[in-house]
Order: C-alpha cells, then structure tokens, then sequence
C-alpha cells in the first residue's frame, strides 16, 4: 500500500504578511510525501543539484521514506520565490530557477516500477506520461495539475486525463480546464474526461469530492494564524492519497474520510513557512483535528422535518 | 413564534449572464419573508410606493404573512438595478432609486411592538435602533449589515450590535467590520461587539456559524444553473431564522439545524431571477435538499483512527 509519489523538489523564497524565508525546503514531492508517511510509506522520485543542502535532505529522512529514486544531478536544484497578498489568497512569482529540473526525466528503478499506488504530481503532463509508461501495474494513479500545463499542455493533459483514477486540482483550475463556471459543473465536466473521481481544492473554504452520485465536502480547519500557504494543496493531496493508499479499497466511505484527512494534513503546513509546520504535525493533534471537522459539520434533522410546512 | 421584519421592498432590473428581468420584486423584506413563512407567521415593516404593482403585492399574500405593517406612501417604490459578471461572483449598481424608502421610519403597530421574534434586515443602523426602541419586549433579535453601513455609520451600527444576538454578514464584510484577514477570526471578533453568535455567509460556499466555542460550517447546495444571486442571503436569513424561531430555542443543536435551513432556502432563489425560484419553493424539496446537505457532509472515522501513526 506504499505510495510512489513523482514531483519536485525544491529551494523556495517565500515572502508572506508574516514575514519571509530564504531557501528552504520545498516542491510538491516534499509536501506530500511528508503528509502521507503518516499513513503509508512513500517512495519520492524528483531531482536535487548537488547544492541540495543536508538540512533539507534530513527533513525527508525518515524510516517511511524511501530515497531511493532521488537523483542528485550536478547542476543547482530548482529555485522558486514567491509574495503573497496580504489576504494570502493570491501570490506573485517572482523568480522561477529549473536549474535541474529543466532535464528531469523521471527513471523508475525496478522495485518502483511495481509500484501499484502513484502520485502524478504538479509537473509536465509528458512526464506525467513516461511514469505511467514505466509502471507495470498501475492500480490507483492520482494526479495534480495547474494553469500552466492547462493553457500549454492541453492535448497531452487530456490524455493524461484517461489513465488517472482521482484528479486533484483546484477551483479556478477546474473551472479553466472545462469552461464551466460554476465549480461543481466543472467537477461533473471532468468525470466525462476520464478520472473516476475529482478533487476541488477550495483553499480556505475547504474541498469537495465528486463521484458518480456521491458529492462530498469538507471545510477547512480554521487555523489560528496563516503563515504561508506554500504547499497546502500537495499536503492535501498527501493526506488524503495516504489516508486512501492505507485503508487500501476506493469506495465513498473511504473516499469520504480520505478527504477529511487532506483537510486536516493541510492545516499543519500553513501553520507556519515552508514544511516547518507539517513537520510538527503528531499522531494525537492529526486525530484532534480530525475530530475538529465532525464537529464542524455535524447536525441533526431528526425532529426538524415537521418544522418545514 | 412568529417573526416581525424590518426592511426594504422594491422593483429590480436585473442582468445576469442569464438574462435580464425588469422591475421584479425585490428587496430583503420580500426574499426574508418568503423564505420564513415555511416556518412561521412573519410580519412584514416595510414602505412602498402608490405605483407598487397588484403582482408584487399579491406574491407577499400569503396565510403566513401579515401585511399589516405594510405602508403605502405618496409616490415612488424603491428601485434598484444591478448587473452580475460571468461568474456571478460580483455585481455592479447601475441605479438606486430610494423614493419612497428614504423618508422610511418604521412605525410598528400595537401588535407588532409585542414581537418576540425580529430581523433587522440591511437598512441604516439609525432605523434599525428605532425599531428596537419600539419593542416592548424583545427576544431574539437578529440583524444583518453591509459595507455600505459598516464605513458610514460605524457608530451607529457597533451600537446595534450591543442589542442583537446574532448577526448575519458576508464574509468581506466581517473581515471589513473588524479588520481580520481570516474570516472565522473576523467572526471571533464579532462576538466580542456583543452578538451572542455570528453567521458568516460565504456564497456559492455556503455559511458558517461561531458561538462561544461552537464553529459549524455548512456548504451552500449545489444548483444545476445559478441564474440569479440576488436575495440569496436575505433568503438564508429568512429560512435560518424561521428554523429557528420554529423550534423555539437557541441551543447549539437548533442552530446546526437552522444553518442547514439557510443553506437550502438560498437555493431556491438563486434558481431564477428576483422571487420566482423561492415561489416555487415547496415542502418535499425543501425537505429533500435538507437531506442532500447531510448527504454531502456526513462522514466516518471510527476505524481509520488507527490509520493514523
């Protein structure tokens, strides 16, 4: 029930109202893998320069985690600094360094290969396509996307589309991606691309799941004071695909909890910069806040039903 | 049980990408009352004009609605016309024709200084405060505000919020009252001007409700075409306060309900332009979609805990 996660790795420079970091860890494949190895172990096939620094590369050490598919290629690692907006809703890029990223072509060893759970995260759908060429049986593949490849890599998106069971991207995206303006249109547009469930990541407002028949939504955890929302989406997805990989069937029950915990995972990171909150995330506090979130949401109908005239 | 509302009535031009409706009825006493009567007997205090249309009149006639607070002046009925963008997340004025709404002072009768039950709809604070000053003995009174108040009658309004218990405002309008980015701090911040809870309406993201230490959270219900935002949260307001008002007490549990009861008669109206969806509001959808929110938001964790290391 191990998860093969393929993404990036990274040096982020992150400015935020609370104020900014220089050069820490960072990347999809950070983020998610260290959501999920509460769950499942994780096996992170990206790609480091040989400056990739051995405080970041202590921060992945860990008994769930698997190293094995990391490259270290001569060359400097990839480097991306951002400002938020004062509300932290929007950000500005303002330096994006591939460095070696630009040549990543992801190699599964052989034991990666066997790989039967799969994270396609946020990187060129043709990559995207060499890692599900390589594996040999593909069982439950998630992906992640954004506007970019959206706009850029349209046709091979959609192909992309047919071979993933559980699309995860965010509401604009969704809405972008089909054209249909209202967010759970988009969802059911989606469906009709291939994946067999969606993920809206709605950032403060939560996620939704939509499946055949099955709609289902969580809040977000309301989190004292946001710090920086740099990889919230990645550590959704490592929360939720960990939760799913480790009760190991795809069903709405499962479905449903999956997403309870992607909401949960996610409020760690923006506790504070980069993984520095995730990484402080503990069993007991995971379960907490779990438990925060059927608070939120629960209610009764029982006897209201007569209320109604 | 019944509920006294004070507010506006009017005749809307209204252009969504939808379409466009001219001179409908409109205004938050209409869509309030509307959406309250499948709970209990409201009261309407509003102004029109002698050129209020038989049509308009005769959708407020309702065994349910008490009239009797309904002045006709000399001259025009309010007007408003607005124009929504693509995603209807935004909507621009294109004309506010106050007539007869701005000599508007709320005279309550004999009978109706005896409600309990009272909303203050959005009108000037100053307005709201003479009608509280009418009241002999006042219960549960609820409230709702704008921007527009909030910058211009500051004062007047924190004032009107020592006197309510529970408030009702937009989610950019309890971060604009308090200056807090974070909407459930904003909704913190709000308890402590005097409500006793606070409902942050949030759109096509539903509401969500804080007390003490009860944060609960409801999604808006998912409608196949959004074809008319306006009156949405004058709608909530009528079916969260008509819940519970209804059920008779303000408990944690009968406001999870009523929230649920917001969510579901906003649905409704935002189906066709000004009144006409909540028109066709009837019981067994009413009840249906109460359903469909549980649907959407029920979930398990009982034997994923251990999932968790």
């Amino acid at each position: 029930m191990a998860i093969a996660v393929v993404g990036s790795l990274g040096l982020d420079t992150i400015e935020t109202p609370a104020g900014r970091v220089e050069e820490v860890l960072g990347g999809s494949a950070a983020y998610f893998s260290l959501a999920a190895k509460h769950f499942v172990s994780v096996a992170l096939v990206a790609v480091v320069g040989t400056d990739f620094p051995d405080g970041a590369r202590s921060a992945l050490e860990h008994p769930e985690l698997d190293l094995s598919g990391l490259e270290v290629q001569e060359g400097k690692t990839f480097r991306w600094e951002g400002v938020y907006s004062r509300d932290m809703n929007t950000r500005e890029t303002r330096r994006t360094e591939l460095n070696v990223f630009e040549r990543f072509r992801p190699k599964l060893n052989d034991r990666l290969r066997a790989s039967t759970n799969v994270f396609l995260a946020n990187i060129d759908p043709v990559l995207q396509r060499e890692v599900l060429d390589q594996l040999r049986h593909p069982r439950l593949v998630l992906c992640d996307t954004m506007n970019y490849w959206i706009h850029g890599k349209r046709p091979e998106l959609l192909e992309i589309m047919k071979r993933v069971r559980i699309l995860l991207i965010n509401e604009e995206e969704a809405r972008e991606l089909t054209g249909e303006p209202l967010t759970h249109r988009a969802a059911r547009a989606i469906l009709e691309l291939g994946p067999e469930a969606v993920v809206i990541k709605q950032g403060e407002h939560g996620a939704f799941l939509q499946r055949r028949d099955l709609y289902f939504t969580c809040p977000a955890v309301p989190i004292e004071s946001v710090i920086d929302p740099t990889g919230a989406g990645d550590t959704f997805a490592g929360g939720f695909f960990g939760a799913l990989a480790r009760m190991g069937r795809v069903t709405d029950r499962t479905l449903r909890a999956a997403i309870v915990y992607g909401c949960v995972m996610a409020s760690f990171t923006v506790e504070d910069f980069g993984v520095d909150g995730l990484l402080r995330a503990e069993r007991p506090e995971i379960l907490r806040r779990a438990d925060a979130v059927m608070e939120m949401t629960r209610f009764a109908l029982d006897d209201t039903a007569r209320l109604v005239r």
